[in-house]
């Protein structure tokens, strides 16, 4: 078990063997309302679901649109109606959307109530179930409502995980690689030796092995958000591959799994830090070759894009100002940079790495 | 200057002559958003709205079913249309609602961004500007809705008051009277004097002395919202004659200011604090015979209600459970109590109390 700190309380991340343990515990000591991601519910054995209160229990599509503030007040108005208030705990269940979701409702329902979360895919079990960040859309604003307001308590349950759709495997593990890339070399090196080996193994070993990853990764995100919890320093780290990587999702209508995207932006930053001279151009290069595998079933998708769209996304993303282009670069593994690139940089060093990225990349 | 502590980000309290000087204060060092209550801004002086920027303005009207959670939408999107985003700072000018629905826009927008406030009315000056808390409707739900997220700065304009009716001044009265009450009987008598020879003020003088019990009440609520920011222990004592201040805006469809509610619940928790023994029947007769020149106007509109309905009203309150009424009693001044009456005793004490509270102040 692991304690993690917040300036609104500290919260624990612990195993269970299995969604029916976990759930029994939530409802061991307490009589919580639920919200449920649909797909998750409808794939619990029946004995499961009937163990759960009918009248407490809220489901909900985990689709991006369902995350917006104007599509949630029916959720807010069903756990009200259901008698949620302020001295009730609220038990969420899913993935990313219904974190974001489960996180802003719990904290604005009652000013706040206890919330605990069984995140069910590898992203949010390996990266956003800890660091309290709630993202919310509004209109045609994505993310721009939201809270810090960690859950009372994480309930990891790796056998969720056997459910997922092969996207999902990967879109996690483009998050659990950038922790590792984040942590240093040898992180990164005994990562790429465990994922070659995953397709040849039975399930119950890919899920050991991957619920060891989430924890290593847990490892790495932990001492960051603890120290920078409000995202004003070093946490922006966290962030390495996410400007390219938006982009990359944005010029595709979100068509590749943002953990592939984030894969896809790493190997962009690391270029346009080769050309910029902070790193060896063989760091980039190993990563391209070390990567390749995890991407390529993806990227293909990005072969025809134009560089007036892609540079058009960077300049729609809300970090980036006229003044110039935000973004995490690289001096190597573990040595990351926040750093705002001139407009004369980005013709000079962003625009031809990328070029060439997708020349060298994509159009495999 | 004030500055109170929060868990959030400590705030100061600072008091400046004019809103003319106010407003310039803001935008000495930022450009930032405002959202400002219609009516505020219509009495502005032509020069002072014309130093405004009307593309970052924002005019919301002040009334109760405005801050809800739907109605809210719209408001995001103005500000966020016209640019506001984590770096920015919004600067909120109005009374109660204004307040309630700034403290949430600044709080989930960008996850929390600057804001100061600017209160415009007795109430909002004296009492909510201070304690960090907002409340929002949702649906049919009052207020179930909200965030601890205090303003960066707050900045009292006494002359805002010269424009307040009649209304809002017994309004904000009547929490300044409850503040004193909370504080012990000296204040309370002090208060009492001066509100004595308010009428025979002129102008001036008036503002000046509404500006001290503004800053006293201040005095009193500060170490309460410092201690327990979170309404979990000491601060539920604010909520003195608030239990049954609901009940009896609830049967009169709001048609008595907030304040004069809270000062007739104050009455109805004395007297039955009297019947159960807590406190000597002078007690409450000497705060019957000081307060009531402060809600004849209003109280009538009581002489006809019906004890089903004030009852019905009591129970629908969010904190009341068939389990008991929960409310602040008093053992005098400065010395209140939360207690939880068993049904036995809302038969025995409660409504007797109301009954004898009806019959000897409403039909005056």
């Amino acid at each position: 078990m692991r304690t993690i700190k917040s300036r609104s309380h500290d919260y624990t991340v612990e195993e269970h063997e299995s969604p029916a343990a976990a759930l029994a515990d939530v409802t061991k000591d307490a009589s919580p309302h639920f919200l449920f991601d649909r797909a998750v519910y409808d794939l619990l054995a029946p004995s499961v679901r009937a163990s759960l209160p009918a009248d407490r229990l809220v489901l909900m599509d985990a689709s991006e649109s369902a995350k917006s503030y104007g599509r949630l007040e029916p959720v807010f108005l069903d756990l009200l109606g259901r008698g949620l208030r302020r001295s009730g705990l609220l038990v969420v269940v899913g993935g990313g959307v219904l974190q974001d979701a489960g996180c802003f409702i719990a904290s604005v329902l009652a000013r706040g109530l206890r919330w605990e979360l069984l995140p069910t895919t590898l992203l949010a079990q390996a990266d956003s179930c800890i660091g309290s960040k709630s993202s919310i859309n509004i209109g045609p604003y994505k993310n721009q409502i939201g809270t810090f307001y960690p859950p009372h308590r994480v309930l990891l349950v790796p056998a969720f995980l056997e459910t997922l759709s092969f996207d999902e495997v990967r879109s996690g593990l483009g998050e659990v690689i950038k922790l590792q890339l984040l942590a240093g070399e040898q992180g990164f090196t005994e990562l790429m030796a465990d994922l070659d080996g995953l397709a040849s193994l039975g399930m119950a070993e890919r899920l050991t092995l991957l619920a060891r990853w989430v924890q290593r990764s847990m490892d790495v995100k932990q001492p960051v958000i603890e120290m920078d919890e409000f995202d004003r320093g070093p946490r922006l780290l966290l962030n390495y591959g996410h400007t390219f990587g938006h982009a990359f999702e944005s010029v595709t209508d979100f068509g590749i799994p943002h953990g592939i995207a984030v894969v896809l932006g790493m190997l962009a930053a690391s270029s346009i830090s080769a050309r910029l001279g902070m790193v060896d151009g063989d760091h980039s290069a190993v990563l391209a070759n070390r990567l390749r595998p995890w991407h390529e079933p993806y990227s293909r998708q990005l072969s025809d894009i134009e560089m007036a769209d892609l540079l058009a996304a960077l300049a729609r993303d809300k970090k980036n100002t006229t003044a110039g282009l935000t973004c995490i670069l690289t001096q190597g593994f573990g040595r990351m940079e926040r750093i705002t690139l001139s407009p004369k940089q980005v013709d000079s060093c962003v625009v031809p790495a990328l070029i060439e990225l997708i020349r060298r990349e994509f159009r495999v």
